[in-house]
């Protein structure tokens, strides 16, 4: 098996150097912190991973979350790794002093969580989830609620959980039916069946606190009819607490990250379930909807974690499997007369760096978008704040749904390094590919994502998000043309920005005739123009900011480190970014083929 | 469960209407054979699919074949299938009468094992390896070996294998050490370790009859001191039958096709392994690869019969699953009132119907490669011989590597089109992603096809193979050019294969200078690039025989099934041809960046 399953090295120079962490730690909020802590958390956390994660990586898969007796039977390592998570802070890192957190930016927790999913992606969602359900109660809840529910939960005693999906209606919230009756008492009685939800119960959980989407009775319709509610599995009395009436009906067997309970659950079956409204009536799904959209930007995060054991699995076994001859680039014989490293094969680098590419691009994009974050919630200007909120915004449909998708793409190329040992199970690389396949599902889907971005994210404010975003991706090529080496890649990244306007009035002039249907029939084409164009844009930085370290003749890294950085850049560029010209011709063609009245087609 | 995993309509449509079989049939070779009845043979292939195939696809990926006490243990299927199987006669089907075949088209059987392998793709390769190492004796092997093992192979009591691969070498087999040493009998004495052997041991096989490359002491040194011999688990004595010191060491536990055997064996560790040699000494990788031609076909047909079961699983939902408004396509609301059936969003449709594209497209190819076959082996003109045998030559690299490839592709969008039900183990979707996993890896992975396509088949002859495609092609695009509604399509494939000299130009640069590294670096992209050409090609004579039919008005199949056949062609210009223009730029481009003499660049 693999020994290595992040790269920290590159982890750090992106945060502290590409992303430039210090500049961040300006703001007041961070005032406690420095660069030195908070690497030396992350180290930490690279320990921990060390110790209480990767070991069991391959263990939780072969001996998956199980339904019995009426509760989801874990690996017994989820206890330990709570536990000693919780220890370390991770849960509650971004909360404020006062809600019993460190005021961690979002960009440390999320390289942390990083470290940890590319050890066991098993694992991190049990503590991801429960700071997720935290945060929402103490944003919107009341007092009494983060009093009661907060601490145990950060102490990792309680799990906590998000209850959206229901059978009938999977990603159309809209159409959600568990019901909220209103009861003379302090709580609502609520009834109804969830299903996927993640870490929705298991043998170790004292308590689960499920942060559940219903309809109170008479509510309007759609999605502004729906409210959130805290629904305990075991609820507190005056004595201490009884059974709530949440029962777990079922746990879903999955292709992979099977070592994480995914369970379908019932509340009161018996009417004997009681439910607590945080915040308003009928505004759930915007309180829900402030994490859902971290929860996004952490999808990418897991994807391209996964992603990244996978290229480190593939780049060890690259480098010590012996098998077929090197091509030669002189006159005279084919082949060399030695077997070589699979390594040396020109095919296989291919399938390294693309791999490369990848998974330190989805990287990069994570950290912008959790810095963007971090700058739209530290920021004091209103209008450095809308431009954040906004940055924020564009970027994270693309953060979610690129790198999934990529990540499947990049482990594919990770199985096919180690041909028919690729497939077998004692090989890892199998596993990984299994995992991420969640990740361009998780938190609405691909589909979903695209029609997120081109439907709501680029016409908002009369294109503001995107203006912004194209400032941002200019301002990069600007100081990337101050180097020569890298004007060619500049211009290149600035023409394939122009075509979007080509494109954008294209598709904008469907959406005028009020034909949304043909508006956004390729928007998951438009959605990977975009998540090109961004990657092209960060790795671009990368490139330049290597470029100045080799002309400062900076020593923190290696001159290999850095000229491997500006080399992944041109392959990147070269490989993927040329993707766009396809992406442009089909997306200006004028053929409608997706939309039929009939379903003849499929005849 | 999805209850249709194969489209026979349009199945007997390419084989009998657009690859007319009835013109093949024309040859001696087959004149006992007619439309009807060997449509009728398909039906009871389907028939033994829907009975003993299709019911245990799942139930054999959930019980996997394990290694127990010696020897592995396969579902109890395996038995009847081979024995059912072999009584329908399909696993002699092309041979020669005298040879106990029923002398069938290479095109025919295609078409009977693509059934089975959508069916269960667990269960064929048990028949097939039995016919493919039969074959090698009946062609290659004295009168004497086929006496011995024939027979029994045929009627499905004895298993057959190829054994290739050994751990230390992989696909690299002028690497192989397994040693073959004369004696004074007729045999030889065999030595070594094979792995991956599908097929290689189960309970229920009397005798296994393994085809064994061996190197015979003394032998020159690379892939010219490679022989072939017959090795069976049980040796004929005078008195029966004797254990013959083959060893079965483990079974491989894999991401897919469980229920398939993959052996680890091991030859004469007690110095009592007897082995037949096949054919001439030293001749045995050549015997070997007139097999491994046709079964790179049989893989690429493999993979296009499990994507189309998954595109049926998926079409099967898609047609059943409410959720999420439509799109409006008028002015006012921008979608319905009602929740609707996934199957009216576009973005599914577009899924669909790259399903669609790349698995009716796919079968086509094989279709196509099968016929060359089939002509190949019935000219008796030398010319003719010569034709065919180039066409199939360069065709068999791009249908094994295209076909395995995109049915990844297409598989992957079938799960996505089922959301996270895709992901769990209730539906079969990630069955058939995990399984089809393997195609791009058996029988030389993608990189290998790619250099021998581009290595090998495109050079020989001085580019006769590419010629003799081209003039296929330029044809076709004749034909589609009488119709109006299709010329748009032909002149836009007829660029794309114009193009495919520019790049010819550029790549063979550097083949002229000496370097071959240079030249093979992209390979895979220039695989893409002839695999999206030929697909085209193949659309393009679908849509042009469609077109035909409307116009002769033929009542054959409905109108709406022929349109559905030129609307998939139109889908596949749009979304899958246009990706050549990204592949042109980047075969075209002049820097090289996988191709360096340090590793550093994975720093």
């Amino acid at each position: 098996m693999a020994n290595k399953y992040v790269d920290i090295s590159t982890l750090k120079y992106y945060l502290n150097d590409v992303h430039n962490l210090e500049e961040l730690l300006q703001k007041k909020r961070f005032e406690d912190h420095d660069v030195e802590s908070l690497n030396l958390f992350l180290d930490s956390i690279k320990d921990f991973s060390d110790k209480e994660l990767f070991p069991f990586v391959k263990e939780m898969d072969e001996t998956p979350a199980t339904y019995k007796d009426g509760t989801v039977i874990v690996h017994k390592q989820v206890k330990t790794y709570m536990e000693k998570g919780a220890a370390l802070g991770i849960i509650g890192a971004t909360f404020d002093y006062k809600d019993g957190g460190m005021q961690l930016p979002q960009i440390i927790t999320h390289a942390a969580t990083y470290i940890q999913e590319a050890a066991n992606n098993n694992l991190p969602g049990y503590t991801m989830l429960t700071h997720g359900s935290a945060e929402l109660i103490v944003n919107f809840g009341n007092e009494k609620l983060k009093e009661l529910y907060v601490p145990n939960m950060i102490a990792g005693k309680w799990q906590g959980t998000m209850c959206l999906t229901e059978p009938q209606a999977g990603s159309a919230l809209s159409a959600i039916t568990t019901k909220a009756t209103k009861t003379d008492n302090d709580f609502y009685k609520i009834s109804g069946q969830k299903i996927f939800i993640s870490g929705g119960d298991y043998q170790y959980a004292n308590n689960v606190v499920h942060l559940v989407l219903a309809r109170i009775e008479g509510a309007p319709q759609g999605t502004k009819g729906i409210s959130l509610f805290v629904v305990p599995k075991h609820r507190y009395t005056k004595d201490g607490f009884e059974n709530n009436d949440v029962v777990t009906i079922a746990d879903f067997q999955k292709l992979g990250q099977r070592g994480y309970a995914t369970t379908h659950l019932g509340f009161g079956a018996d009417d004997n379930c009681h439910g607590w409204l945080v915040g308003e009536e009928n505004k759930g799904l915007g309180y829900m909807f402030l994490m859902m959209n971290s929860a996004r930007i952490s999808v990418g995060r897991g994807a391209s974690a996964i992603a990244t054991a996978a290229y480190q699995a593939s780049l060890q076994y690259a480098n010590e499997r012996v098998q077929g001859k090197k091509l030669t680039n002189g006159s005279g014989e084919k082949t060399n007369n030695e077997q070589s490293l699979i390594i040396e094969h020109a095919d296989v680098r291919r399938m390294l760096l693309s791999q490369k590419a990848i998974t330190e691009g989805t990287l990069s994009m994570v950290f912008q978008a959790s810095k963007y974050q971090d700058l739209m919630e530290t920021a004091t200007d209103k209008e450095q704040k809308e431009k954040y909120t906004l940055l924020l915004e564009i970027l994270t449909p693309i953060t979610k749904a690129y790198s999934s998708e990529a990540a499947i793409d990049s482990i594919n190329n990770g199985v096919q390094v180690l041909g028919g040992y690729g497939f077998c199970t004692d090989f890892i690389l199998q596993q990984y590919l299994r995992d991420v396949r969640i990740y361009s599902l998780y938190e609405g889907t691909t589909g979903i994502q695209s029609q997120d971005l081109l439907g709501r994210k680029v016409t908002m404010q009369n294109g503001k998000a995107l203006t912004l975003l194209a400032v941002e991706i200019t301002a990069s090529i600007q100081k990337a043309t101050k180097y020569k080496t890298l004007q060619k890649y500049a211009v290149d990244l600035g023409d394939r920005l122009k075509e979007l306007n080509t494109i954008m009035q294209h598709l904008l002039s469907f959406a005028k005739e009020g034909n949304y249907e043909r508006y956004l029939a390729d928007a998951n084409l438009f959605m990977e123009y975009m998540g090109i164009v961004t990657m092209s844009w960060l790795w671009l930085d990368i490139a330049t900011k290597a470029t100045a370290d080799l002309e400062n003749k900076n020593t923190d890294y290696s001159v290999a480190f850095y000229e491997s950085k500006i080399h992944t850049m041109k392959f990147y560029y070269k490989y993927e970014l040329t993707k766009t010209s396809t992406l442009k011709e089909i997306l200006l063609d004028k053929d409608t083929l997706t939309i039929n009245k009939s379903k003849d087609v499929f005849v």
